[in-house]
């Protein structure tokens, strides 16, 4: 005979949450990594406050993808108190999830490096926006198996509601695209494109509603 | 009809809290990264216990922003116990709070190399003590948000006690402000002051006072 | 007389556990700090675009070693649950197990510079083999030890179930071997090999049977 | 009228351990970061494998590192359990032993590069056993200060087993302060001292022995 104890049951997602905020509390914490102090060489031809007020686009990417990052936590949260529970599908897509994260801080890095220089301005934008749109995208993925799937999603939630996340990803997704393409032409507006969605996050999300 | 199930109130501060320890855990463990392991070339003028002796400022830098970073770590717990509830907007300073807690690291390290150099001194404290102000006054705005709010904080706090953490946190900052602005023409007695000041927050913090 | 208080039974594996999430989630994390950003020497024979490009090997040690940490770290759960408590020498087992973890990235990072140069290939895929092979080794006489522990097992389980789970890991090492020794005379083989064994552990696992 | 609400009296020590673990846990994983994958300068005069087995220091000085932290790890949770509560100098003894333990990863990489250059042998030794003797000294005070005073202390505890420990304390520091001073004359002796009183701690703690 098969007994199935307690422990068994417990397919919360409480563990998956808890390492989830350890690879985000990491991932912002190193971003400040990649701002490097000056060597004696880098101070030949410069003076130290002015090479730190040089460092500005470091400084830029630092505080855009920290705020990026946060986002991506509060949101994180904000979209699990939706669910019941996880599966083995939904732990491997947010393993994927905690990958584009984790990956975000090297275009950060590269975008913080090259932003000033005209030549690689526009690359520059290109790799950092396709590093946001990463997490964008596996998000969206995220969202489409869960809620449809009625083991994970909170089936009391109303389907209003639900099509609105579904639709308020999907724009978000193209929004990312369209700053990628952009980009290869007018990589300034690329860069307004995401930094005002970016911004548009960080009002507070709808209320769920439920039926 | 719309119906609120109970994980919709938890508006609690625990996972908050939590993502916090983990910044500031990690910030507070990369503060070592800053101090390097000479190569075959730093060892060419110079023995490696005379090498190892020489980093005292590094070695300083490292004592120093680790007692800042445990005290403020200290302190965010003190004070997130006068708390009851979080929203939207004061989790939001509260990642401002953890950003400037985490750039941190940087003017540690421009600290801990230029700070035995003459004509960098002054320039290495005035850029140690912006980063030091930083979280002070991002905490004062997110007090002064919270302190404000009866959402948020515990209303049974007495006002003498409200009004004395207020009192205590623009006096900090006042004191910040000053020795930045000292750090131009004195910039020992900036330091002097940042010590002093750290040093009295190493006391312990006064017992919450309620109604 | 001697008085057990409660807190000597707490011998329970909540501790062990949360610690190795927390290593696990920071050397998942520290994987992307092997790319680097590309300076000014680096750029004057290759646009931005091209070098980021030239980057696949390490994006592909990157999400490679991504994916053996996640699936580690969901079997490391999976495994534990089937423990009911541990003893001293299982800890000290875990912290070895610990140590082959936060080795990873080494290796990894070798694989993710070195493989796409023709002489190196078979190195550097052996020295990922290698670095594959040893949480998987250290895992092996982890559960060794454990399954045939009594106070550690839980003793409800199936003993199909448990011989079951000791062939798994049985064969999973002597791939590994196998992986390592054929690197010698065809690395690429190896390499292959190594994959699908991951991919295979993308599935999901086995579910726990009892008597 | 002053009203003590329940949250005043929380003066556990859950949260203290749950950052002390994080800090464990980072500077932990960190010791991996110093093993530098070669340049393609490095690699000119030896082989990626030759390169990789040279590497042997640093693969010590990162196994042995890994098991002084997993054994202070061990070590704080086995003593907390003696602990009832905490106090603000408690606290702070705390951020001082955390202080100590994510400045071992420098001695460690300092150890790692010049233990097998025979004119650094000696400086190299001494270097660690003061990174490995730190955290010793100022987990002593803090078990002095912790022990003396029954607030923290669970007074429970026989005196008899009170005093085992402090003996044992002294005792480790006695051998750590006999390693620095011996690796001036015999620095192999001091390296084999440490790695003696290492190996013994990996024998299981004395149990809790109450009145």
């Amino acid at each position: 005979m098969i007994e199935e104890p307690k422990h068994m049951e417990e397919k919360g997602t409480a563990r998956l949450e808890a390492f989830s905020d350890g690879v985000f509390a990491i991932a912002i914490t190193l971003l400040i990594l990649e701002t490097k102090v000056p060597g004696s060489e880098e101070l030949k031809h410069t003076s130290l406050p002015q090479y730190l007020f040089d460092q500005w686009p470091k400084y830029f990417a630092f505080v855009f993808s920290f705020l990026v990052l946060g986002i991506y936590w509060t949101n994180h949260h904000y979209l699990f108190k939706l669910y019941k529970r996880t599966d083995h599908w939904f732990n491997l897509l947010n393993v994927f999830f905690l990958m584009t994260i984790s990956f975000l801080p090297f275009p950060s890095a590269v975008f913080g490096e090259y932003v000033h220089e005209p030549e690689q301005f526009a690359a520059s934008v290109r790799f950092y926006s396709l590093g946001i749109a990463l997490p964008a995208f596996v998000w969206l993925l995220s969202w489409l198996y869960a809620s449809h799937n009625k083991r994970i999603i909170d089936t009391k939630l109303s389907n209003t509601f639900i099509r609105h996340l579904t639709r308020q990803f999907i724009i978000s997704n193209i929004i990312y695209v369209s700053a990628i393409v952009l980009s290869f032409s007018y990589p300034r507006t690329s860069l307004v494109l995401i930094i005002l969605l970016t911004l548009l996050y960080l009002l507070p999300s709808k209320k769920p509603q439920y039926d």
